[in-house]
């Protein structure tokens, strides 16, 4: 039996002459992680091995780090926003993945109860914390970024804007809406909240 | 003996002839409960009782709930900034709170362990969220809701604010540092990007 890695990160399937592909194993890890994150319990090794029925080995082939595993299963769902056309009206492409496809900009696109053990777990430990930052949400800030910086080079925003803070301002007033004031998403009083501190963002945003 | 129950909410002290007063097991309660905390164990009217050494009935005489108890012990060295001058530099009074004096506005007067604590906790448990946001939290930002107000009145700022939304957007970029980043608030680079983005909000604020 060959064991081969297929190029792409973090997946692998095993062929044998005669057998089905595998694949599935990697699905059985990652829904076996969700279970344990969901179910409150410690991910750990043992933990994944007995609830996904994979062996210890095939879990080390392709997660060598517990650390990864989390990261990888706490994104399940998330995919990395499109480009927004430099054409359109920047502001509103904006305030649409903010308060319409919430995916993009501010990590909600998985149920609001995954979202609340993600910052459960990332804030018991900051090795996880910086590995899914890194890995996953630094990744789904490029396209917003990239818009806010050409929107800087066509002249509408201010040419000495801090592109990283713009964005830690916009999406900290939505984590501040789940993570401090306990509301969701839904909330009218939260998405009007959201709408007038973007504009007032905005407006600073602007070049004069 | 007699029991008398001192006016302020949450402290009692019991009194009976020739026994000296015993406030102390408020403060014995209180630190068992940050004790239990801070060693990431589930806080217990057992676990309290057994690490305060205080009587079972003392401890619900004074904290009928465990909710009510654990909010009161996240608040521990937390106190209401003051309010802000409105002759003076309004925008330098709120800098000055972000960065300076970090406690008032944005959460992070303790240890930044016991923070991330509190926000595991309250992401576990959204009626202690709630508790702690109505009764902490909430109250911490009347200083600087005041003082933008009153900057409303005199002209300096737009009349049209959301006041609620600009805090909202102040404090946000600062947990976006903390629960998104896993940066600490006197790493330079997250300094750095909070005062960026104050100017930027800053800017959206004022009368035009």
């Amino acid at each position: 039996m060959t064991a081969i890695l297929r190029p792409d990160a973090g997946a692998a399937v095993r062929r044998g002459p005669g057998r089905p592909r595998d694949d599935g194993l990697d699905d059985q890890i990652i829904s076996a992680t969700l279970d344990i994150i969901d179910a409150e319990e410690e991910v750990t090794v043992s933990r994944v091995v007995s609830r996904s029925g994979v062996s210890r080995a095939a879990l080390y082939r392709r997660w060598p780090s517990l650390t990864t595993l989390i990261t990888d299963a706490l994104d399940v769902g998330r995919t990395v926003p499109s480009p927004i056309s430099s054409n359109g009206d920047l502001r509103q492409a904006i305030l649409g993945m903010l308060l319409g496809d919430s995916s993009s900009v501010t990590e909600f696109g998985y149920s609001e109860e995954r979202f609340r053990q993600r910052i459960r777990l990332v804030m018991a430990d900051r090795e996880l914390q910086k590995a899914y930052w890194h890995s996953h949400v630094a990744r789904r800030r490029v396209p917003m970024e990239q818009a806010l910086h050409a929107g800087i080079d066509s002249g509408i925003l201010r040419r000495d804007l801090n592109v990283e803070a713009c964005f830690d301002a916009i999406a900290g007033t939505v984590y501040y809406q789940l993570v401090v004031r306990g509301d969701r998403m839904t909330d009218d009083a939260s998405r009007t909240r959201i709408a007038a501190a973007f504009d007032l963002i905005w407006r600073g945003m602007l070049a004069v």
